[in-house]
């Protein structure tokens, strides 16, 4: 371990010792290889080891323009280090950029992420190759900076509801974009406040006196010299967040802002010189970026819970508190079977999450080798599966990222603990990138048609045709996995018959739609939740695990199953056949017994499955979190960096509190 | 509504026309009489007419230090104003400190409400009479302000695990203050950091070189006049956390630090002046302040719930989203079901939450002046009641609030939606004042003890002797009670019976206890669902309600009831006899039914039911709650407050972003 210092709290150093596996073997599991994890250690270093990207006062102590700024220049140096980092390196921006290393230099949000996220990549989505030869240059080269502008003030998820206009004028062959009312105001972007010069803008496209619907626009914002926003276009900053405060997110409206024609991105799309409109030859790969984007929001979710646990894991073998055994020593919290309960299950997710979000990054790369060669079938069962796992994968992550939380007290309340940054980070995922609700129920609609008309990709196959497996008690994990695919087909079946029960009354499928919503959620989830149990059962049988790893993680698997099950088991009421068969009684006595087997099963692995994830005290940031487990010793050397440390009075008493005690009230 | 404007937006005209009851009825059935909502809504105009308590600028735009400066100033002007407040009015602190009318003042937490809340309770709950009239009127005047100091770094709940100790010195008669280690350093207590000159310390009393457990001390922390640090005093602020950013929690150390003998506060346990320990007579005594606190964090965390739910449902009803009806203008989203399956639970929830603090408090009271007539009997049951609600309220009202504050999409992240501050003051409630797992294990074990010896107090009566009630499907309000009922015996039972099948076993009792906990949880639960369900169904049978207002709180409840009880479904196989007689499939069923038209019937009362809580704007801070739902007008103006949109170019821009956009990477 490359934070070994002097001190190891000696109760962490116990943890640590005779650990059965070989954490390094998890670690290049979790790295994608042995080479992967010499490469990132290789960049960490790199960029860790240099003095003017570290932070001379935490964040929390600034004002919130203080905070933009030193975020940026930190940004801005980052950029250049990039281009100088060490010979044979490919630094990936993703690392740079994500909950990982990124995290560690530029702790809430990039004000330069989107333009590598978002703003780049819509450019070679969406631009024609003369576009590209226009513009990609200027962007790789940092000349231009650029942001993406989509949702509005008044207006989300929804795509159609935009109301930013671009009316073409073939007399002067531009676009006139504009804001036609306050709820039209492009409102969110990250990167747009202070930072970007340019946008890549969403807006209705009109020509020849016809709506053609949301079109992607190059949009120059502010002049390259002064930086001064061009006339027509009203800018600024929306305000602090709940989290990402030092990510510049803003407002853009337009005033009958004029572009050339060929600022439209016309690599789908085209409007000729003289208004014409043509139309997109196919619809479908607009989803392959739309599912690489959800890839890596499920990573960074994941990135971020490892954090979590790690943090809460660390300290809970740490810390002492109350009683267990009468006149005995306070034990570690861990030692509790409440704490276990809080803990195990995270850090079995953290498993099960990479897996899952593995097996569907590897079937994106399956589509995208299709989609060169002209077949788009595999990409709506893959879009629908990318909606359920990042749906899944970021509302479960914030849980479980409050449970760790909560898991360490108090301290866990301070900001330094660096758990309200990361439940920060992990909770937004719950709206960006499709809002999880909004998503559940697209993923609901794509399961109602495959199970009604018996047609479906990959991942929804299990809902054609009659269900097979075990109808009796199995208690292997294929038989656990089975029991989850019959909950899902279970609770498909009562929203279908909830649906036509609408129908019958005479609803139109639109109101028997809304009104079966809360089933329809249930079923997207329990969908989603099998998709993710599968990947972690079926990657256990595969790879070359060594047998220790493969009895941790089979341990890992099995809790993890085990726990959503009992969590979700008022689900399986839906399902009028378990309750017939008493198959769920049995299997629910046997399974809570089991599952506190596992906690003390695992509970002494804890902390080197957590070392297994090597999170450099850089990137934990945080003082209950770090290798040594000096865990007072830092809070306290955090807290002296309190500007109100600076003084043993503060100048407020003089103005505020000595007029007070002074007084007779 | 003193909040009318000239602006209403229309669609919360629309919703509040034709509402079937009578709005004030409710509101003053919160406030708890006519009387009460005429004095709350006077002391309300008195203070927040004051342009002085009014923030310049938000909160969240300053620096650590600035906030504090900024609420102290705040603060100390409260205290003068409340010694003027108009004649006849008698101005409760309760309600300038909590999370109402406080709030809408003193944002993140008052930095003089320990003083209050913690350091007057405690002198005069452990101070002798002559105590009291040495510190009462200075504390009351203000001229001398304290705070609580209780856990240290290392120590939380666990109040025998505190290091500090006061150690007696005969010859001088004096206490000798010490922190023997870094984590004996006080850690936590608000006003501490910089603005509490006194406090009430816990510490070890030694005397004679025996052990007497731990005490209060009354402690001079800082020089009257020149507020500096006294010699042998090591104080400062702990630094920036989750939430309640501008109280000053501090630390605390004693170097060898002197105070008389007279300042043991010895109401209960003294030291005579050669140093012989006399033991207090009572224990059960201390019991009735924590009872009292918790009722008080039960309502904040209800005041607080209520300020989320209605900025949630209006912003609900003034946003428009998405499609319902092909073709037809995108829908409130209040009309999605989906949202009503968010929203409306806790909007019931504030009501049962309500009802069981009010019930809770009446308890209170009838056992303080059982208290007074030397009858102590109550105390017992009162507190494991107490832990109960406390827990129960805090955990779910924190989710809750994120429910809420997530239903609002990307606008609820927004700092000024005010849901991040909300959070951070329920969340924190999980933890202070008893942490809630600790709690949960406290109430377990009077669960089991009263289960097993077949007695207990009046809130476990139901534990004892044989079940009653139907034993069959029971559709009325008191059928599913039972069902509430029974799940919380069965979970005791279970509970029990692996404490016994463990103790066969052979393990030690403390041992078979820590390996139940996952049970004892769920039952100690159980038992908390099921005094809140009671509360809220029994409170309705009495009472002067109108037939209109009778029947939307009925509706509420049971939406409610039946909402928790699908939520912990999964509980209802713990115990075996619903299984075998198969009532739990047919409940079930029906329920779900019941559940989905419940939403509907309650959808058209949503604004008029959070209008009747009468939260001023200024208390709701936020613009998505507003009474108007001007919503889009009042973000735009508070992202028009920050200070990075008072130029146009950002100074950092030269700094930093212009060498980059013109170097060559």
């Amino acid at each position: 371990m490359s934070q070994k210092e002097t001190y190891e709290n000696p109760d962490l150093k116990k943890e640590r010792q005779n650990c059965p596996f070989n954490k390094e073997e998890i670690t290049n599991l979790l790295d994608g290889g042995k080479e992967k994890t010499a490469e990132r250690k290789q960049l960490e270093n790199y960029i860790l080891s240099d003095e003017q990207l570290k932070d001379a006062v935490p964040m929390e102590y600034l004002s919130h323009a203080d905070k933009y700024a030193e975020e940026l220049r930190k940004a801005c140096l980052l950029m250049h280090k990039l281009e100088n980092s060490p010979a044979g390196q490919v630094p990936t921006l993703r690392a740079l950029m994500g909950a990982g290393l990124g995290s560690a230099v530029l702790k809430e949000g990039n004000p330069l992420a989107l333009h590598y996220v978002m703003f780049i990549p819509a450019l070679m989505g969406q631009g024609t190759i003369d576009q590209q030869a226009k513009w990609l240059a200027k962007a790789y080269n940092l000349n231009i900076i650029g942001t993406y502008a989509q949702t509005e003030l008044g207006h989300g998820t929804f795509l159609r509801g935009l109301e930013t206009t671009a009316t073409y004028d073939p007399n002067t062959q531009e676009f006139v974009l504009e804001s036609p009312s306050l709820t039209a105001y492009k409102w969110w972007p990250g990167s747009l406040g202070k930072t970007a010069n340019y946008a890549v803008v969403m807006a209705q496209l009109y020509t020849k006196g016809k709506c053609e619907g949301t079109h992607p626009f190059m949009v120059q914002l502010r002049d390259e010299e002064t930086h001064e926003p061009l006339p027509g276009i009203v800018i600024g900053e929306i305000g602090p967040k709940l989290g990402m405060n030092t990510n510049d997110n803003g407002y853009l409206g337009f005033e009958k802002f004029r572009i050339p024609r060929d600022q439209l991105l016309m690599k789908h799309s085209q409007v000729l010189e003289d208004g014409t409109y043509v139309k997109p030859t196919n619809s479908k790969l607009s989803y392959a970026t739309m599912v690489f984007v959800r890839v890596v929001v499920c990573q960074d979710v994941t990135t971020n819970l490892r954090k979590a646990v790690t943090i809460a894991t660390r300290y809970s073998c740490v810390r002492r508190q109350s009683e267990l055994k009468p006149g005995d020593r306070e034990p570690q919290v861990m030692d509790y079977q409440a704490q276990q309960n809080k803990l195990l299950p995270p850090l079995a997710a953290t498993f099960a999450f990479q897996l899952a979000s593995d097996h569907l990054w590897n079937l994106y790369n399956t589509a995208n080798n299709n989609i060169e060669q002209g077949d788009l079938e595999l990409l709506p069962d893959l879009h629908g599966l990318s909606c359920a796992l990042k749906a899944l994968c970021s509302s479960e992550g914030a849980n479980f990222v409050e449970v760790c939380r909560q898991s360490c007290g108090g301290h866990g309340y301070m900001a330094c603990s660096n758990f309200p940054r990361i439940y920060g980070q992990v909770t937004a995922a719950e709206t960006y990138e499709g809002e999880n609700t909004v998503l559940w129920l697209q993923v609901a609609r794509y399961l109602v048609k495959t199970r009604k008309e018996q047609t479906g990709g990959l991942s929804v196959k299990y809902l054609i045709g009659e269900e097979k497996g075990p109808k009796t008690v199995d208690t292997t994990l294929e038989g656990i996995v089975h029991l989850y695919r019959r909950t899902a087909v279970g609770l498909v079946d009562v929203a279908i018959a909830e649906l036509e029960k609408s129908g019958r009354k005479g609803e139109a499928p639109h109101d028997a739609w809304n009104h079966a919503a809360v089933y329809l959620i249930k079923a997207a989830q329990a969908h989603a939740r099998l998709f993710v149990v599968e990947s972690f059962v079926n990657s256990l049988k595969v790879g070359n695990l060594s047998a220790p790893v493969r009895t941790v993680l089979s341990q890992l698997c099995e809790l993890f199953i085990i726990y959503w099950l009992l969590e979700r088991s008022g689900e399986l009421f839906f399902v009028r056949q378990f309750i017939k068969k008493r198959l769920v009684t049995v299997e629910f006595q046997v399974r809570t017994l089991l599952y506190v087997k596992l906690l003390a099963a695992i509970r002494p692995q804890a902390v080197n499955l957590v070392d297994s994830f090597d999170l450099r005290d850089e990137i934990l940031a945080s003082p209950l979190g770090c290798w040594d487990g000096n865990v007072y010793q830092r809070l306290f050397d955090e807290a002296a960096k309190s500007p109100l440390n600076q003084s043993s009075v503060h100048e407020s008493f003089h103005k505020y509190l000595k007029p007070l005690l002074k007084s007779n009230l």
